[in-house]
């Protein structure tokens, strides 16, 4: 039910679709999102730009936020910090959110983003961040 | 000429196309983007989603620490918090980044994200964060 | 009046008193503190400990979010990022909190904090972080 | 032999005498600090100051990282976020730093602060940051 809300909350972000993102899996106050690294999602070098991580760590931090979340809510990024550890090369990007505290105003969040080539998998960002509910 | 080495790695980014983000102006240590808010860039309420407002604060601020960089060199993102105080909506978004202090190995950036709807802007983004020196 | 209720407030920090930290100014959406460099507030080379320029940054940056808020209020740290830039070392540290963007559930600030030696000032950190309003 | 190198630096920390702190435990790319929130520590409403929670969470990443290092290096701090969770109170604050990445130019860190009281511990703050090796 709550992965239903998430799927169509998912399936209404185009900026999802544009970047080739898919939902893996939903748990309770976690969320895991995969995306390729598109040939329009790159930087200078061939490599995933940054936005690509940040877009998928932050997307699957709010998700997560909002599996914890009444269903008259939703919630909204108030900050995000992504500390990027190498660069994005593999066959993916696979972002996986977390809710570290949930809270009535703020809910507190993590992301680990990891770079998939066949069996390996190699952090490559880390988010913090806030998350806030709104009611829609 | 810095302004052409920019335009040269910027032309390089195909996220930057992706999102349909263009060079506004070009100072030293100071770049400005420019991005509509495409259908497909936008989160599940119809504004710009949040990866918008990232991808071009951090790449305005990239860039303006490039303007201080000798020639063999290129940066990248190290880390980069942004805060968003609005939603992004409105004609386009613009992204001014500035060079807060340049270093040898770690250069401190920050920039600032307007929406611009006709003659008004409002700030809907804050970025602050390091890029680190590559030699390419 | 404002500048009352922050005094008042400032007082019954223990740890501003431990650091010596001072309020210099207060304006609309703005405060500025001041410490010296004590013996006890140094690492390991004797320059200010990180935890001195976050402990006025941070400080400074509540207080500018307080000068905004009604009478019943105050307000608490929800997160704060410092970017440290320069080792702290000069005859006092100075940091001044500005409001970005006051908000009914969320204050969005800055700070800076300059070491100041003689006539001379030198940005070492910058801040960017968000308060929350609480009732008291 | 890198504990003792540890505290030997801990001990040239006079912030950390300042506001009680004590090595608890040294580990290969962990550290855990512990400080009572002495009267001197507390902000306001006479719970700890975040800034002893970023003091000891900084200090504890920093020295995580230092285990990492070579003989001749110490770190310094680029950046730092802090995310608050709850209200500082209880016997004492327990922070925990880990080194997420180790690099040649940059270290990945996090930390953990808990509040202690009697066999409770509660999750406070949260932070994530970045270390740079300095050659002394």
């Amino acid at each position: 039910m709550i992965e239903q809300r998430i799927r169509n909350s998912f399936a209404r972000q185009t900026m999802m679709q544009t970047l080739g993102a898919e939902i893996a899996e939903v748990g309770e106050g976690t969320v895991t999102l995969t995306a390729p690294i598109l040939p329009g999602s790159r930087q200078q070098h061939g490599v995933a730009h940054a936005a690509l991580s940040f877009a998928i760590g932050d997307s699957a931090a709010g998700y997560a936020a909002l599996t914890l979340m009444p269903q008259d809510s939703e919630v909204m990024t108030a900050e995000m910090k992504i500390n990027l550890l190498a660069p994005g090369a593999g066959d993916l990007l696979r972002a996986t959110g977390k809710v570290i505290k949930p809270g009535r105003r703020l809910i507190i969040v993590t992301a680990e983003v990891h770079a998939i080539t066949g069996e390996d998998e190699k952090l490559i960002a880390l988010l913090q961040g806030t998350m806030v509910p709104v009611t829609v």
